[in-house]
């Protein structure tokens, strides 16, 4: 029998992550992003209920303008305020027992001596639950945030990404050796000092000298999650990534996707099943499928389109809002967009999609509406095409994952589609059986590389 | 009646913070650093006892070398490993319901607009229980772990420090009005964009565009510690902080620097009474004054004196190993370590102190042994020397802290001298009586300085 599948709730530290204009349904409680109860108890949710992660997408900075303006994203909470995902981890590990928690972190934002103290901390105190999102930041606000006068390049963003890397692989895997914190009252030795080793980092944008000041967590590396859809990003994530999301607009589609990428992972000096893909998937369930459709167009008159556009744009790296909503996206995307756009015109095989295909798309296109047997049966054939995970994306919170808990999981662990029981351990146990990273990773060459 | 004192748990991420060796002690708990449990139970321990705050000490690299080598440090576990504090805040501050909880960041270790949201986030999720101790980094060892050859030059890193703060004063206070978050659902009105501004910093090492990413918080600027002895660290203190820690030798010292110090904080333009002192003491109880005398020097049994003298001569700059332990201190201080080994001067007054003194005295000079009477007597004259709060040194974790809970703390409630129950609400309610800093603080001159 294949492998269950893998459910994540794809969730964000802000009000208006994905499906904007959602929050504004009554039942909606992500306006409480604010609140840590608001995230404990919807981590123990999902905990107790069977999900296997919860996963928090970042930015550090605001898309690009929309008619000329930011006031869009403010006026309608996309993804402003959005508060730092990694510091509200702790809490969510405290009380609950199997969930895995994984966070968006850029190149960009933190140096990565820090990061990887950080993350180090955090899965000694997750009990190796941390997983990491390598994200490279696509905001040029972001970057002149932190000093920049505009979005680095996109390559050289990936070559960036490569050394970040590296330092932080350097530091989890190579810096401690296993049993170097003996802790021995009697004797006196704490550490063992011929067991850690300072790393000496040298490369074109980091100087790091060590040693780690972690001693090595459950995982050491934490399981790595990247979402790289371009030529450079799938590079990237054939090398480096355990998981990737993607947003294929059908089976078949992820199916060619997989087996593409699975290729590169394969001349990355990897096993093609190292990788992991997490579909991107939101749900709108029924007891009838007639009730399941009603409740849809229900939801379609929340969705605000305009802002749907101004998230999209952003990826696309244009003003959307100038344009009228029937006009060909082929007029509107740049040279450098042609890739991030290719799940559109996927999605609408037949015509030149428009920029309202772009708007609605981005929330239809995912959404899955029928009974909970309707919804396993195309679970059953994401699952078929080479799909270890669904990331379920949400209208409401806590509403769409207490739904998927309470209706649709049954039916799945009914089939086979989802284990039967929440399953413990760390991050990496969940995907690969593994605590460690594999030999084949390129982390891996650094283990015993900084022996005196 | 004077002011009840505060009073802080000073603890570090780490096996052996201050009281080196005590780590060997059979009912030392403080191994388990690693553990989140470990920190979860002490938090609730303090918070239930009327502790005030948990401080968290820091470094991001090695002291200097001890005997040409960092062999000494892990092996005795002096600051290594030593996790991040930050990320632990959350699962605490959801354990307990008034505890503050303070944390150490250096300038060096974090982009300051990154370091701006992640304590705005945890501004909100500890509901205004956050505060912050500003440092520069001592550590050679520090600087190279982030890129640079050595050490910044101290007065170079206080006018880098004065930048770093106002980056993150114009983002806590200016960048986001008050009601700037209506959340209106009916209106579809998430935040009201003429209320939220960006803040254009440019300077001589920082250049942010923002806005800040994180919308208003209980305190917006956290409740801010320092702990600077030197002439460009007092000058900062006095114009920044709310709370400095001193080491002074005897009240009457301790006396004669707050005076100058408010003088100090005056001249800044601030009010005198705008600084709190917090005197760091640790405690030998015993129901007599012989057992508090056996259990004392029981405990030097333990205390290992060349990891202090290791400890003691990271601050000073000068390798001590090197040293007989009865070399004059006069014959190993640098011209710049001077100020630094003054409290050393104070507390050997009739000659001149040897590295042994140096050593020793970093375990004892700051050691009250004594019945509960009788060290509520000399928290007494701590307290008429001006000082408003006690920052409690441990031996032992949960051990320390445990006894001066149930045997210190009654007793100094029957006198006035703590508070007679746990006061609710945020970090700097506890020391000013406000959620915000008063417009004294420079902070303030940034309220309302970006509209447009």
């Amino acid at each position: 029998m294949p492998r269950p599948l893998r459910f994540a709730a794809f969730v964000m530290n802000t009000t208006s992550h994905i499906t904007h204009g959602a929050w504004r349904l009554p039942e909606a409680r992500q306006t409480d992003f604010n609140s840590l109860e608001h995230w404990v108890s919807l981590a123990v949710e999902l905990d107790r209920g069977g999900f296997d992660f919860v996963f928090f997408a970042d930015v550090v900075g605001l898309y690009a303008d929309h008619r000329g303006s930011w006031e869009k994203f403010v006026e309608s909470g996309l993804q402003i305020p959005s508060n730092d995902p990694s510091v509200i981890v702790s809490a969510l590990a405290h009380a609950t027992e199997n969930l895995g928690i994984a966070i968006t972190s850029s190149i960009l934002q933190e140096h990565p001596f820090n990061f990887a103290r950080k993350i180090s901390t955090l899965d000694h105190a997750t009990r190796g639950r941390i997983a990491w999102n390598i994200v490279t930041s696509l905001s040029a606000n972001a970057w002149r945030n932190f000093g920049y006068d505009d979005i680095t390049p996109h390559d050289e963003r990936y070559a960036w990404a490569e050394e970040y890397v590296d330092v932080v692989y350097k530091l989890w895997e190579g810096s401690w050796e296993d049993d170097a914190l003996p802790q021995d009252k009697v004797r006196g030795v704490h550490g063992e000092f011929d067991r850690v080793h300072k790393i000496h980092h040298v490369g074109k944008r980091y100087r790091v000298e060590g040693p780690h000041l972690v001693a090595p967590s459950p995982q050491r590396t934490p399981l790595l999650f990247q979402a790289g859809s371009s030529p450079a990003g799938r590079r990237f994530a054939a090398r480096n990534a355990e998981a990737q999301f993607i947003s294929s607009p059908s089976p078949d589609a992820a199916r060619d996707l997989i087996a593409d990428t699975r290729g590169l992972v394969a001349e990355a000096g990897r096993h093609p099943d190292d990788l992991t893909f997490f579909q991107g998937l939101s749900f709108v369930i029924g007891s009838t499928e007639q009730e399941a459709r009603r409740r849809s167009a229900e939801l379609d008159e929340y969705i605000d389109d305009d802002t749907m556009v101004a998230h999209a744009a952003g990826s696309i790296g244009v003003d959307l809002g100038h344009y009228d909503l029937d006009t060909p996206v082929g007029e509107v995307e740049s040279e450098g967009s042609r890739s991030s756009l290719r799940w559109l015109r996927e999605a609408v095989p037949d015509r030149e999609p428009t920029v309202r295909d772009l708007a609605r798309l981005r929330s239809r296109n995912s959404r899955v509406v029928g009974t909970p047997e309707q919804i396993a049966d195309v679970l059953g054939r994401w699952r078929d095409a080479g799909v270890g995970g669904i990331n379920v994306i949400n209208y409401t919170i806590p509403g769409s994952y207490r739904e998927f808990i309470e209706h649709v999981l049954p039916q799945l662990r009914q089939r086979g589609l989802a284990a039967p029981e929440p399953e413990p351990g760390t991050a990496r146990r969940k995907l690969t059986g593994r605590d460690r990273l594999d030999d084949r990773h390129p982390a891996a060459a650094y283990r015993g590389a900084f022996g005196r």
